[in-house]
């Protein structure tokens, strides 16, 4: 017999992208950031003692959010400090979702969605992208006709990189009824010429949460460290209530913290992998492959029928290269390729090259 | 408006005990180990380099789990690893309770239990000590007839430090129909003389969860570092659907390693606590304190209506001490003090001495 309830009998897991602990694989397929973080974190780490792990951590990672508070120019109350982005998403489920509510989002997007929704037991109601991946035109109408209590929209989308105009998000936050989740996860590769800031949306909008992470942007995945930025009613509850009591540990505190004490460092290698990103984007269309313009530190490409995008998918791993292919309709005959060091990239062109056009 | 769920705006949060920045406290109020943790954690984060944080730690924490199953002599899938124990409580209350079920906890114990049903909103029945604080005689049958969906009791008790016989939790796993958890917080400071160890039972029961933390018999609070023990079926749902895909981080993963590579250096941390619990319980029974005989690493004193628990706590505060007062019924006329170092322990004797026998 299974203790299971019956909600939990009947769903799936997550299934995260493979990782592998050999070292001779060069990995494309996850979204990390192929530089280190910046010599402050390692300094940082350096200096920590075992002594300082004895005792409790601070409860709210007081000193983090002054200083992701004083980067965004909002107060530290509009801040909650999350394991992971994965678990700011959780909490707010968990904080705004009932059993007997909907959760709305657009298809294809962050597969752990729809886990999420599954795991809360409440309904999910997914509005499927164009065909060519771009979001419908009467997007902002369809989401708000849902009823939902949340909507979250992944910007730069996932997986094609796609910005959504800050006007979309105010206007959509405006409307919609419900709780607004925009994950910014991959916010930090954004060209800065396009001067790109939503946060301050926040002061216009109660309903409205961003997701932000350092596991992409500050070379920082093993450390699970993200937060979440809103209205203060909005953050309060995630933040005294359904939050677990210590959820982010003194170690990654301290190193979070250094991470953007020491943003300029991070910004040269977002600055790098930008760079990377034409050079990629361009390779790619030498080789024939269709790709989309990307804000983020991957590329999404499709795969002619032959030889395939699985079938390359498996012919990169032969070579010791990962990327992602995701087995949904949408995405069947694409791949996602995370933007990495040059000499990454470089071997991956080649290998590429020699499965598409032997 | 607010936009929370009705249950979690009717709900108040956990309060964790105070955590003062100041390094001048003596801090005898959240069950701390007073001792650093060992050598080997130490060297073992003084290697870690900022390039293995680039990328996502391993997800089910892999290394961890190998070792702790062998401490055990259980296998690896018997084991979830947790961002601390409390998420494994969190796990639970999500994996194996409904909305429209019931959660058993006897009272008082450890405070979040109640806290963490409310989120779940489910309902939640509680089982009053005896007058004295001792289990009632007929606790087994109580707790059978509730038809609670899980049932968590903790052992070592907190807050009085008394052990449960394995031969109650055996009779227990086997009577109750639900998920019977065992909160073992306080294991690693039990006496050794009794050979104490309840872990076999779960070849036994299909139905019996232990959580054990490396928060305080290994030093590690700030890691947030638990795990869960338990038949593969009971682990599987929550290692493979309920768990955030990352939960636990990579340094967090590799310090709570070495911590149980190097379990000898921890155990004379163990003897060192019991060592001061002797004496620590003499000194306060020599005050004319009552206080309950404990096999866990704090001591539940009462103190005498003149001059009061409460202001006890404060005056103990004032003197840069501080212990735990519980403001509910059973316990207002008593303290938690959490067994510190040597120096730590006499200094609150001598402080006590001053407040109660002026």
């Amino acid at each position: 017999m299974s203790y299971e309830t019956d909600n939990i009998a009947r769903i799936q897991g997550y299934v995260p992208g493979e990782q592998p602990s050999g070292s001779g694989v060069i990995k494309l397929n996850t979204n990390e950031n192929p530089y280190p973080a910046s010599p402050l974190v390692a300094e940082t780490l350096a200096k920590i003692q075992i002594e300082e792990l004895r005792r409790y951590p601070s409860a709210t990672a007081r000193e983090f959010c002054h200083l992701a508070a004083e980067i965004h120019g909002i107060n530290p109350e509009n801040l909650v400090p999350t394991n992971g982005g994965d678990e700011l998403l959780r909490l707010a489920l968990t904080t705004f979702v009932g059993e007997s509510d909907t959760v709305a989002i657009t298809t294809p997007s962050y597969s752990l969605y729809p886990v999420l929704a599954n795991l809360r037991g409440c309904s999910l109601h997914e509005v499927p992208l164009q065909k060519d991946l771009t979001y419908p035109e009467d997007l902002i109408e369809t989401l708000c006709n849902l009823s939902a209590k949340i909507c979250i929209l992944v910007n730069p989308h996932a997986p094609t990189g796609a910005l959504l105009p800050v006007s979309f998000i105010d206007s959509l936050a405006r409307k919609f009824k419900g709780v607004l989740i925009i994950d910014e996860a991959y916010a930090d590769f954004v060209d800065p010429d396009l001067s790109y800031d939503s946060i301050p949306l926040i002061r216009k909008h109660k309903n409205l949460l961003f997701l932000r992470t350092l596991s992409k942007g500050y070379s920082l995945a093993g450390l699970r460290f993200g937060y979440g930025i809103g209205d203060h009613e909005l953050i309060a509850p995630m933040l005294f209530k359904t939050r677990d009591s210590y959820n982010t540990d003194y170690v990654s505190q301290k190193l979070a913290s250094a991470a953007l004490k020491s943003k300029n460092y991070a910004m040269t290698t977002w600055e790098k992998i930008r760079g990377s990103r034409i050079v990629l984007a361009e390779s790619l269309s030498q080789l024939g492959l269709k790709n989309w313009p990307s804000q983020s530190n991957f590329i999404l490409a499709q795969i002619p029928q032959e030889p395939g995008a699985k079938n390359v998918y498996h012919k990169l791993k032969a070579d010791n290269i990962l990327v992602r292919h995701f087995d949904v309709e949408s995405l069947s005959d694409k791949i996602r390729i995370t933007i990495g060091s040059e000499g990454e990239n470089k071997q991956l062109i080649s290998s590429l090259k020699k499965i598409i056009a032997p």
